[in-house]
């Protein structure tokens, strides 16, 4: 590589044009942006959404928040609707970003979006522009980011935010690098405050600053032009300066955004696994859980810090505990319905019977996404493995799958109607000609 | 120290009351009211505050935006106002600090004042409290954190117009500890930007974080309580990890806003000692210009890389330049106007014919911020010293100095009345039953 890593960045991406972007991956854009769309719905109500909107709507704001009948301005919307696509940690992950690519992008693209126009096929190309970005610029920090302490949503969301805008914005490569200079100067975001309100505004304030940066650069705002590769630059500050520039040609011409995975259970990624086998267990075998003698977990040793909790009591213990999220999964709960995950649901005698039965076997080198379940009944046992860190396949089954989520979650908010309706229009979204359309669908009624 | 750094902290700056506050730190705090008002209605004016207010200013917002006709949301004036304030490098600094501390810290107390009302007593003391947390993190966090490329004025001025926020809120010990945690994980500002627009958007960027940070956890908003310390904290990121601990005890009962030094010259800090020394002998000794053979600048061998252009071609090449600022000062140049240093001054012959006589004499050992000017004329050799490290003892000659800047910055924004009104209003803060009254009159005519 003979220019700068920053520039590199932005020539991998910034001449993205939708139709040159492959069937599948637009397919994948629209599903990030549906998935987006249902988990803000349902964080729109959620207590740290209550609070930002205190604290940042205006009654005259130009701007929709999703779910809401405040608005709020074009920044604050931003941040509010970011934190609220966040706020269930229910959101898309990518494995190469080590994060959530759709809550940064997403939300800063839609305040761009109302506030300027723009059609659908271009909102979805600049999505997939910032999500290219996002996992390029992991690839191009390396482990040294994210292990470190700094949390890659909050971080390289913001450049993803900023990227993504100045595509829409059609910026030229100057400015561009000049978006990436503010947002990388101001991306900020700990770990450490994993755990509490502060993991969700992180998303939002990615999304502020890229739209902000990207607003900026175009007015003419300078930075540094080379903010990774500069000397005490982001590279040198937030990831120990060693930038992997192989990585770029390594990825070049591929559109990451189609590795994209997403939740349809609302507990911890580490446990989806598990939840999947025993849910084709009890599907295919038809268990019943009173007939249940024992049940085995294999799995990674590396989960037993994460998601181990043996005797979870409230509902977010639940969401941590390998045991329990089988012990439904086998019952038939409705793991993809955040609301399942009560106090109640983890004192019910028949969940505690059944969670009691299942014991979690460490087995080395299984892999963090990988387990297999097996059940003893009195007709016999049977085995069950799945993997959750493969991207999907087929694309119409994930299709599927993401809008019955999507349903389930955006229902209580806007109604069945629209609830369906912006369903449609966000799988649409390549042939609205205002994309602005989806804001309005977004409004609580 | 028993408690944890963050606490402790905290405890060492909350419940800082006005009454307690001693005369001449309270005498400082209403000095770095006047001076960053000054400075930001000269910086009002630049490009880089008209690009930021055409991004986010709204019509209707509900917040002042010092020297202009716009309006603002809240956090969006914070931003534009701290940036305005710190756009000509003008404003104060502190050299415990590393960094310019007021220009974080009073935008996010104005919007505050502007939304919620308060005296002019709790706003001086909500500034002092923010000070003096800025200089005990820094003093915590070592010289690890500016060493490693992080820019204080940004990462440890979003702690410090948070805890000023907090304290105006009068929130309570565990609030504050949120509101720490808030503004800890969002703080980000890289040196590397320095010579670019973003380095005035940081200041903008701390006081808008530490005002969202302040509020939200007003409202409840949650974060890690403990974000100096905690594993993979801010210190662990941002400053090699280890917390000068002993700090706190060894600043305790100390008001150090004292110690704010202010800028009375429009040019690199660095080149203000000789400035200072060369004014005091054309004062002393009526030097005449053309009579001047030869002046010796002696400095600290480290300013040789910071402002030592030799033949500056631009206005800000002469910030820069030992030898153009000494020479200006000699001839009597107004070095305290920021429109002083145009490209056509240094391009003066007389000032160039003077400059060439300058020579720097680097001496080891002199400390940056001390200098000695030797002139040697037809009429015999004259010396000065001056050293621009020591905080002012004499508080009436700083507020005089203070006043005939702000007067030279305001005048051409507000018009000379007004200037003056403001001044008044500045120096008498403490008399002010709303200190929003300050934004009635910072508003451009």
């Amino acid at each position: 590589m003979t220019v700068g890593a920053t520039l590199a960045l932005v020539r991998a991406v910034r001449r993205i044009r939708y139709e040159e972007i492959p069937a599948d991956a637009l397919e994948v854009a629209r599903h990030c942006l549906l998935d987006f769309l249902g988990c803000a719905l349902a964080g729109s109500r959620e207590p740290l959404t209550e609070i930002l909107v205190e604290s940042v709507a205006t009654s005259d704001g130009p701007a929709t928040l999703i779910g809401r009948r405040e608005r709020a301005p074009w920044q604050a919307a931003a941040l509010v609707n970011g934190a609220a696509g966040h706020a269930l940690d229910f959101d898309d992950t990518h494995t190469l970003m080590s994060g959530h690519p759709s809550a940064p992008v997403v939300p800063a693209l839609l305040a761009l979006v109302e506030k300027e126009g723009a059609r659908g096929a271009d909102l979805l190309a600049a999505l997939v522009a910032g999500i290219e970005l996002e996992c390029r610029l992991t690839a191009l920090l390396g482990p040294g980011h994210y292990g470190a302490g700094f949390h890659s949503t909050a971080t390289v969301g913001a450049f993803g935010a900023a990227a993504a805008c100045a595509h829409l914005l059609g910026l030229d490569e100057e400015r561009w690098l000049h978006a990436l200079g503010i947002a990388g100067t101001q991306a900020a975001g700990l770990k450490s405050a994993f755990g509490s309100m502060a993991k969700p505004l992180h998303a939002g304030r990615a999304a502020e600053t890229g739209l902000l940066a990207a607003l900026l650069a175009r007015g003419g705002f300078t930075a540094n032009p080379c903010v990774l590769e500069a000397p005490q630059g982001f590279a040198a500050t937030h990831a120990g300066g060693e930038l992997r520039t192989d990585a770029l040609d390594r990825l070049a011409d591929r559109f990451l955004v189609r590795d994209t995975l997403f939740k349809y259970h609302a507990a911890c990624y580490l446990t989806h696994a598990a939840i999947e086998a025993a849910g084709s267990l009890r599907t295919h075998h038809a268990l019943a859980p009173e007939r249940i003698a024992r049940v085995e977990v294999r799995v990674d040793p590396s989960l037993l810090s994460v998601c181990n909790v043996a005797e979870p009591r409230t509902g977010l213990e639940g969401k941590f505990s390998l045991r329990a999220t089988t012990a439904m999964a086998l019952r038939g709960d409705d793991t993809a319905d955040p609301a399942t995950f009560t106090d109640a649901r983890m004192a019910d005698p028949g969940l505690v019977r059944l969670r009691d039965r299942v014991a979690i076997v460490p087995v080395a080198g299984t892999g963090a996404t990988r387990t297999a379940v097996t059940v003893d009944t009195d007709r016999g046992r049977f085995v069950a493995e799945a993997d959750t860190g493969v991207p999907a396949v087929d694309m119409r089954a994930q299709r599927e799958r993401l809008e019955a989520k999507f349903l389930a979650l955006a229902t209580p908010v806007l109604g069945r109607a629209r609830a369906e309706a912006l369903a449609t229009a966000a799988l649409t979204a390549h042939q609205l000609s205002g994309a602005a359309d989806l804001l309005r669908l977004v409004r609580a009624g």
